[in-house]
């Protein structure tokens, strides 16, 4: 598929290099500076431009791939009337596209420039505002990754939601679980076994059936007891009561 | 060494699998049932016994893996006058041994007995009466993992407070996860990614540097977004708020 790409930041230089790599030509990446434009264009054999003039009109597919704000003030009488323009923001509905052909390609993962990550595993959510384009965009992501999903925008939100439960707040208990060890002089080290255990668990189980722990055995004198050693610690005494209670209730 | 070990339950079955691979010899495996203490001696080439008159005065060391229930009620006469015995309770005090000779061997790790586990990365924490059977004992963790630590029964109070953190609430944020995501069909199989990279990064940076999403970024729009979205799931809503503040305030 001919391909143009609008956006040179993380996400847009690690989509446009696993495009590459699956065989879709990328013609253009317009960035709003001379320097980042060249810098993906030239990683991919594309042409750099600017100014939005210089879009090709023959694209199958115009993907942009910048900062929410930016695509909610997008001008996007920049593309030819009849082109079928994609964002790739998880948070942002489809229709923020004001385009008759739009969707979204959305690649749930965290990205840096500096490290290009291989797409095969990470999911992809997919939307568009017609079954045809819906298909064409399904079929070139799923020459990216073998995890591609349709989603709708509502759905989407939830998504999010859900991402936050998984990687936000999980990494915040391993933040906490550092700051009880660091004060009794445990290395978090010490750890890395457990919670990756944990996480290989779920592969296999799904995370209710995997639950163990005081509050999933209804100790109370245990969670008491705990509840009793983090007392001069209320954030964390809070968090470890609301958190037991909703094991021991699930 | 040469080592007696009390029970045959599933860290019972790790541990003497992994003592006998590491060279030591385990010479006998005292039991509550015929059938149990047979089952994990023949594993190891020990002799089972179920009646602890029968137990050899001159082992190196008395091992004892039992329910923490058990321990508290355990007949510790039963043992010879010098001997020197440790449990492997995470969450009781070494003082529960009632023998002059006391210590603590907790391999932090959750064990099966259907799949037995590699102990060379698990963290083993060790506490003894005297500096000498510390250091017997160190030595001895030592042949068995490449993580071990010296560590109070005060501070592994603790170390089993943070341990509730980054495994049984870190599961049950994925749980929650699961939750919001079959209300509106997305497989979890789709977050695999995510939560795999999330562990995989804590193991290169500090979890607190590693946080991100709209808490750390004091995103109030998308917090209250997602607030809203969870207002019909009272449970949800009010861990993501306790979560995100708690986020906030680090």
């Amino acid at each position: 598929m001919k391909t143009v790409l609008v956006g040179a930041g993380n996400l847009a230089t690690n989509l446009a290099v696993a495009l590459h790599g699956a065989g879709h030509e990328v013609v253009q990446v317009l960035s709003r500076t001379e320097e980042s434009a060249q810098r993906l264009a030239s990683m991919i054999g594309a042409s750099p431009i600017t100014n939005p003039s210089m879009l090709v009109s023959d694209a199958d597919v115009y993907i942009i791939s910048i900062t929410d704000m930016s695509l909610q003030t997008f001008d996007f009488t920049v593309f030819p009337t009849d082109a079928f323009v994609v964002h790739t923001a998880g948070s942002m509905p489809m229709d923020v596209i004001r385009c008759r052909r739009r969707g979204v390609l959305y690649p749930m993962q965290t990205f840096s420039r500096q490290r290009i990550v291989d797409f095969k595993t990470i999911p992809i959510f997919v939307e568009a505002s017609g079954e045809e384009d819906t298909q064409v965009l399904e079929e070139m992501a799923r020459t990216l990754s073998g995890n591609v999903y349709r989603l709708s925008s509502a759905d989407r939100l939830y998504l999010h939601v859900a991402a936050v439960f998984c990687s936000n707040f999980v990494n915040h208990c391993y933040a906490l679980t550092d700051e009880i060890l660091s004060q009794h002089n445990i290395p978090f080290e010490a750890m890395l076994p457990l919670l990756d255990e944990v996480a290989a668990k779920v592969h296999k189980v799904p995370p209710r059936d995997a639950q163990t722990g005081p509050a999933a055995r209804h100790d109370l004198n245990v969670i008491n007891k705990h509840l009793e050693l983090l007392s001069d610690q209320p954030r964390l005494q809070q968090i470890y009561d609301i958190m037991s209670k909703s094991i021991s209730n699930d």
